[in-house]
Parts: C-alpha cells; sequence; structure tokens
C-alpha cells in the first residue's frame, strides 16, 4: 500500500490508542492481546509495533496522557476568592473532567495491577500531585479556620474516592443532568469539611 | 489416593476458594488459569472439578459470599436511637468490615465485568439491598429534619464510594489505627448530610 508514512501515524498512532482503550475498558489489560487490538484497528498485528514497543508501554501512556491532561486542567482552574469557593469550583471540575471520560478513569484504576513497579511508581507520583492541589485547599482552608480537619491526607482521599464512585453509575440520559451531579457533590464536599 | 470424600471436601472447599481469591486478587480473573488456581492449592487440575463447575462459578460464589456476609452483618447492627447514630454506627461498621478483607472487597468491584450477566445482575441485586440499607437511614433523617439531602439516592452512592475507598490506601501499621479511620470516615459522612 502506497500511504505516506506522515499522515499514516498521524491516523493509526491516536486510533490504535483509543481502540485499546476501548479493548481495555471492556475486557481488560490481562484479556486483550496485541494482535486483537490490531484486528480492531484494522491493521496487521506487525504494523501495531510501530507506534508502540508493547502492550505495556500502550497501558502507561494512556494512564499518563490522562494523568497529565487531569493535572494541566487542574491547573488551569481560574482563580477563586477563598478555600470554600476552591474546593466548590474543585469538586465541580473533577466531576464534570471524570464524567466526559468514562473509560479512561476505569483504567486509569482498573489497570494498576498491570503496570510493571517502574511504570506505576511513575503513575502514582502523577496521581499524587493532582491529590495535593486538593490537600492544599484544604489546607488553606483549615489554616483560615473556614475548614474543620482531623487529617488532610485521608480528608483529601475520601473526598477524591467520594467523587470518583459517580463513574461507576452515572449515565447520560437519567434523571440528573452532569451538572446538577456535579453541584451536587460539590455541596457534600464542602459540608463534610466545614467549621 | 485413599482419603475419605467427607474430610477431602470439607478441607479442599475453602482452601480452593481462598486460592481463587488470592490469585484473582493478584493478576485479574481473566490471566488465571484453573490449573494455576489447582497448582497453588496442591491438586490435579481435574480434582478442581469436583468442587465447583467451573471458574465463572468460582467467582460468583465468591463475590456473593463476600455479599451475603457484609448483608447478615449490616442486618444483625445493634440498634441505635436515632438516625444520627444509625449512621454513625453503620459507618463504623462499612469501614471496620471492608479493611478486614480487602481482597475479597477489591475482586468484589473490579471483576464485576467478568460475571455473566445473569450473575452479575444477582451479584447488582445484593448490592442495590445493601445500599438501600444506608438510604433507610438517610431517608429517616431527612424526615425527622436531622439531615439536609438533595438526593437520597446520589448521597448513598457518594458516601459508599467514599467509605470503600479506604481499602485502596490503608496500610496496617500506619500512622492511623483502624479506628481511629472509621471515626474519621463516620464524622465525614454524617457532616457531609446534617442539616
Amino acid at each position: 500500500m502506497a500511504r505516506k508514512t506522515g499522515s499514516h501515524s498521524e491516523i493509526t498512532g491516536p486510533k490504535i490508542r483509543a481502540a485499546a482503550q476501548r479493548l481495555f475498558a471492556q475486557d481488560g489489560f490481562a484479556a486483550v492481546s496485541m494482535r486483537r487490538i490490531a484486528a480492531e484497528v484494522g491493521v496487521q498485528a506487525g504494523a501495531l509495533y510501530l507506534y508502540t514497543p508493547d502492550k505495556q508501554a500502550l497501558l502507561f501512556d494512556m494512564m499518563t496522557a490522562h494523568l497529565g491532561e487531569l493535572l494541566e486542567a487542574a491547573a488551569a482552574l481560574p482563580a477563586a476568592p477563598d478555600p470554600v469557593a476552591r474546593l466548590d469550583r474543585f469538586a465541580r471540575f473533577h466531576i464534570a473532567h471524570h464524567l466526559e471520560r468514562p473509560e479512561a478513569v476505569f483504567i486509569a484504576y482498573m489497570e494498576l495491577r498491570n503496570l510493571t513497579p517502574e511504570n506505576f511508581a511513575a503513575v502514582e507520583e502523577m496521581r499524587r500531585r493532582y491529590e495535593q492541589m486538593l490537600q492544599a485547599i484544604l489546607s488553606d482552608g483549615k489554616a483560615q479556620g473556614l475548614f474543620r480537619i482531623g487529617d488532610a491526607k485521608l480528608t483529601t482521599l475520601a473526598l477524591i474516592a467520594m467523587m470518583n464512585g459517580v463513574t461507576t453509575w452515572y449515565r447520560e440520559g437519567g434523571r440528573l443532568s452532569r451538572s446538577e451531579v456535579a453541584a451536587h457533590y460539590a455541596d457534600m464536599a464542602l459540608r463534610a469539611v466545614r467549621a
């Protein structure tokens, strides 16, 4: 086939990642072969290796891309006047961002055990940086007497787990809109920590 | 081998379930073969089929045993005078119960997609019954003006997700004891819903 390498790689790289994400979310990383990903994309298995050294690299790229996007978007949140407004904004952002990419969120949690130790450490470091953004809001609020928090780290992890749960039950077109759901979670998060 | 069937099955059934649970939690249901479970137990693969028709049945038994135990323990919680005390008791119970069996909790969430549709429906029905126990406490508290809750179902799922998260980070011998952690989560759950 006389396709130009440039356009070929531009089209096929994202297609491979999208196909792999769909299959990993559906059947799990362990159950999906490179051959099956190739079939889903519509290329020969050998062609896959032009784009990725192996399935592990594909998973690692997928997770770091997801967390990189999350960190970047959270860092770009508009400033808010005080920790109460910052927590409200952060919670609404978190819910909206996660509801928009349920497959990536699912894989980011479900497939941690399938990362090599080095890749796991790198992913955990990115996740820790995200948690620290929330923890900083909580600590500021505590310092200003606005929040009452027993343990900032535990509270951070509890709030993130609470908010992440939304992707497991939310269905588009159900009785609550995304923004109603986001407002509800933000309200619970604030009330759980307010002094 | 001249072993009596009675004692044989009494010993090997629980051993098979324990081995399967360990392996499923470590490598995932999809990656673990019946042959490997047999090797872990120290029996021939064929012997496994005396105890379970297949790997799906093993997974389903594991999940329903876990949820059955959870439902039974929650139903046996001592009565509490009002919804505030009931929620506090429920939250502390939930944390303690889950921290005692991290592998079963992990599998109960991670391997849902590997259940057949019929088995999935049965597991979801048990989970729904558990959620309804918490939702009843929230609704009673709302009816008595003790709780302010936008949506009882969403609030139930948010609190359960928040509490379930504890198994992903808690490590025995860390800076917080189990009962400190349970008290902290119960406090957050109460504050998130109190009027």
